[in-house]
């Protein structure tokens, strides 16, 4: 297979932003990452654009068509890809498959999502129709109350707590307050996370990510014009993808997510390596539960130990093994669409060295994690310098 | 590049098809299409799904989990491609370079809509949002009145008649007669056709194709697995994709679809052929008069001969260039995502010479080209015996 790395990275910022619209977003980011490659458009062979739904967000479908468009990149060709808060990572997969089919050299990934024009009403019932719908959100399941039922299964398996729980979210939230595109750039601390008003008990406000605005944008290259355009080009060594039950109802074990998993085993196994080998990872923090049970699935932490690690600090910045540097999307903000493509920002920020004041010392290997609904898809990519 | 070829096909019956949902109908087409290339689920390395808009239509998102998980292929990565109309030429065009690539050997691709579910009044609301829905759609212009500003121009600047948009209804659904899967299993006259009720002059309720539910799929092969199934493989020799300005009023020229033009250049550069070895096509025909701007975009006959054409009977089914064997979209039916992938299942029906009463007589090259919205999408793929 072609090697493919990444060359150019651009995110906006991520927050409610009224005053953009998913064109403009999804166009600044992309200009930023072309700029930041050195690629003129007229080079761009492909595009891919990750969004969960224009269609029911913004009442804007065909987006690929419109990006491609008012990015004045007529005609070259532009797909949508959507999975659920997946759709970002499922896009740089698709990016990376075109430059390995031959079919493209220089490829345009982006992530995007417009949320905040919607009703804070309606936002709930469309991410909810990332579950099934129905056998969940018809009857009322929405997210927060499916990753409840996870949460207090945890809890109730291995004596996960609700403090584990909260410092996820202290955890995130400190690293997002070194992150200038978080959505929310301050610390919070764990009394004022414990004592937040209950979502979907046992989740509560500062155990969830927030609804968010923004877009991200990689470019891609092949090998040979990775090394023409980049003197720091950072390969993506391992690719994985997976499919698990899309309701919680029909699983095993809701304490585990066997697309993470799958996806997981395939990424390592594609790079050539262990768990072991990673220095650091963006995983899917869309409830803080979501961290814990992720990092376990990763292969990180043994079942059920993922939230004393967190307790421990493992995982925290200036830890051994430091999660979400960028915030993750409880701080960095969740524009769902543009999670997957935002992680690979940050973790090729990260093995450039660029990352300021969030920046994790001698990082060499870094995993991206990214999932759909309540893990009915997760995707994993693996980077190195 | 990796050879790929198509190795089973399969298709639900089109129509208002109210006792299915669209997770059985897609696996009713993904069924047939595995027992038709003789592939157990357990040997199918991807998924690939072309969907407009469950989020509309049915409120349901993540469609592509939903299907891995309903169609027993757990944990098999699925990803869901849109591009509005032409999601499913796109979905095949992902199948194909998840081959090329090396990371999958089989891959099933399915298309699907499940249109009827929506109040009518609803679909053409959803339906426009695949135009630009600042520029177009907000402001009421819905996509049978794009097309019918097309029309009333090519009119204008090449004398195409009434008639001829006419005549393509009446080709379209004599194919679809022969056609036991179409929506519309009956011929219509000519004056029929001229004497139905206008829907956007000069468009009449039967120059458009119709709201329906379906689903359609095909099995991609590498060479060697291609070889290995099948005796009669089907070969994609060419696959070419472009976008085009997503709104009309953005065009040059509103009688030339350039997103037609520049993936039907690279499908053509990619087989090394010209429009002349084609035998026949299947043509994106939301609107009759769409048909007759494509096939002359598709370099089949002169800017604005396309109307004289169908009238004089080169493009019927015993024509020298039978266009729609199927019946079209405007007979077979159009279930928005699955039109893409039902009209690759035509073309290899027809190399296969397995079309039956509808059987083009000694085909060997055959042509599916796909839009999305008014052309903001075009997907071109060349099959050959």
């Amino acid at each position: 297979m072609r090697k493919v790395a990444v060359v150019g990275v651009g995110i906006t910022r991520f927050g409610e932003l009224w005053n953009s619209s998913l064109r403009n977003l999804t166009i600044e980011a992309g200009i930023k990452a072309l700029n930041d490659a050195g690629v003129p458009g007229e080079r761009v062979d492909a595009l891919y654009t990750g969004c969960m739904s224009g269609d029911m967000f913004i009442k804007q479908g065909h987006i690929a068509s419109l990006i491609a468009d008012y990015g004045g990149l007529l005609p070259v060709p532009s797909t949508r890809v959507e999975s659920a808060c997946a759709s970002g990572g499922l896009a740089v997969r698709q990016g990376l498959m075109a430059i390995a089919s031959g079919m493209a050299n220089i490829v345009v990934v982006g992530g995007v999502e417009k949320m905040t024009d919607a009703l804070g009403s309606q936002t709930t019932g469309y991410l909810a129709s990332a579950a099934d719908q129905e056998w969940e959100s018809f009857n009322g399941a929405t997210f927060p109350s499916l990753y409840a039922l996870m949460a207090r299964r945890h809890m109730y398996e291995y004596g996960t707590t609700e403090e584990q729980l909260s410092l996820v979210a202290v955890k995130n939230h400190h690293n997002g307050s070194l992150n200038p595109n978080a959505h929310f750039q301050f610390e919070v601390s764990l009394e004022k996370v414990m004592n937040s008003s209950f979502v979907a008990d046992p989740l509560r406000l500062f155990h969830c990510s927030p609804v968010s605005d923004g877009a991200a944008c990689v470019v891609l290259a092949s090998e040979d014009k990775a090394k023409e355009l980049s003197d720091d080009p950072i390969w993506i060594i391992g690719s994985g993808q997976a499919s698990g039950a899309i309701g919680i109802y029909d699983r095993d074990d809701i304490c585990t997510i066997d697309s993470t998993v799958n996806a997981g085993k395939s990424a390592y196994k594609m790079a050539g390596i262990t768990p072991k080998d990673i220095d650091f990872a963006e995983v899917h923090d869309c409830f803080t539960i979501a961290e814990i049970i992720n990092i376990e699935d990763l292969g990180f932490f043994k079942k059920g130990e993922g939230g004393k690690a967190v307790e421990e600090g493992i995982t925290s910045l200036d830890g051994e093994l430091p999660i979400n540097p960028s915030g993750g999307l409880k701080a960095k903000g969740h524009p769902v669409g543009a999670t997957g493509v935002a992680q690979v920002v940050e973790a090729v920020t990260q093995l450039r060295g660029k990352a300021g004041k969030r920046q994790i010392k001698d990082a060499e290997i870094g995993l991206t994690h990214n999932i759909g609904g309540s893990g009915g898809t997760a995707v994993v990519h693996i980077f190195s310098r």
